[in-house]
């Protein structure tokens, strides 16, 4: 291991210091870094060395804004969860008008063009991490609970029971988890079907299972 | 790269030959070895150097079996692919008998104990694989694909019209994958309630979807 710089400063340092490469980078910057790094080439990858020579810096300036590799990954498990709770939240504050609705825009999350493609692909990647490390295991366990909690008001408010409701949360979540990961099949109109499919399965009440 | 032997069998070599580590390592223990590797640590770690260590032999008796790393890949893709599909044939052979049946014998085998447990680890950490590398995309894509026909047959059989057994084949199938990949997600009784709900609305005739 490098010797690290003692640590002063979790932000980008003022102009006025000798370090230009404080002045360039924000942590922000080596989060997303790690990120892309982790979808292209999986955890082990994730170096400071490989890092620092993609983002054309000395590995030591990374010392300013982390105390070390266990530090940055981290924080790569923070922003993803912020980024994925925010997103709950915002539709959240949608639920009150129209929970039918909802559940049918969340069944076409899968199919969103290029932003849906690159966050698909960083949740797949910290789900390969989180099969061999417990940090990333616990915080992709955290927001798949936040998901289908948020998915279980839904069907909640449409009057089916808690026990239910939950179930087909966790169907209406398994299906989106299950579009990223086998998206080779099927053509685009058979992807349509399916999810329309299941919209109407999962809106559908059986007999003698919910009293809603 | 260490220098290769001319390549003669395939097999383990007769007990006659002088190399000791023949007699005792087959194809199939590397290949087994490798799939152990690639569920611990990912395929960055399926090296030759490290399997042999663990084999408890030399370098050099990899390649009385494998031309190379990525004849010994191969070889594990089509390991995985044949086993998926003899399962696949096997419970085909059960069709006959009884759709209804089989769909709900489907439904649980994500909750199948040890060997399931194993072979779902193994299929994950080949879905990770597939992710960053065209041959292993490529076995995942064309074994998703027979499983989805095979249970779209039995969807059909049941007299669901082809698009919508295709859909609904497509859902079951989604939700297997999908709990072996949530495993933490909800108790055992949440998760045989939620296999039930599944069976029932995947059973369930929808007005105006299908003529069946």
């Amino acid at each position: 291991m490098a010797e690290k710089p003692v640590k002063r400063v979790r932000r980008p340092a003022p102009a006025s210091t000798p370090d230009d490469e404080r002045e360039n980078l924000t942590q922000e910057n080596w989060i997303r870094c790690a990120q892309e790094m982790l979808v292209d080439g999986g955890i082990d990858l994730v170096r400071i060395d490989v890092m620092a020579r993609k983002l054309k810096v000395t590995r030591g300036s990374f010392y300013w804004h982390f105390r070390d590799r266990g530090d940055l990954l981290a924080q790569v498990l923070e922003s993803w969860r912020n980024a994925a709770t925010e997103q709950i939240i915002e539709r959240f504050d949608r639920l009150r008008d129209e929970p039918r609705g909802l559940i049918k825009e969340l069944l076409t999350l899968p199919f969103r063009g290029r932003s849906a493609h690159r966050a698909a692909r960083v949740e797949l990647a910290i789900r390969d991490w989180a099969r061999r490390d417990p940090m990333a295991r616990n915080a992709v366990d955290d927001v798949d609970a936040r998901r289908i909690s948020y998915i279980a008001q839904c069907f909640s408010a449409l009057g089916f029971d808690i026990v239910e409701a939950r179930s087909r949360a966790f169907v209406l979540y398994a299906y989106e988890v299950a579009e990223s990961l086998l998206f080779n099949q099927g053509t685009a109109s058979q992807k349509t079907q399916r999810s329309a499919l299941v919209g109407e399965l999962l809106l559908t009440r059986l007999a003698g299972m919910s009293p809603g």
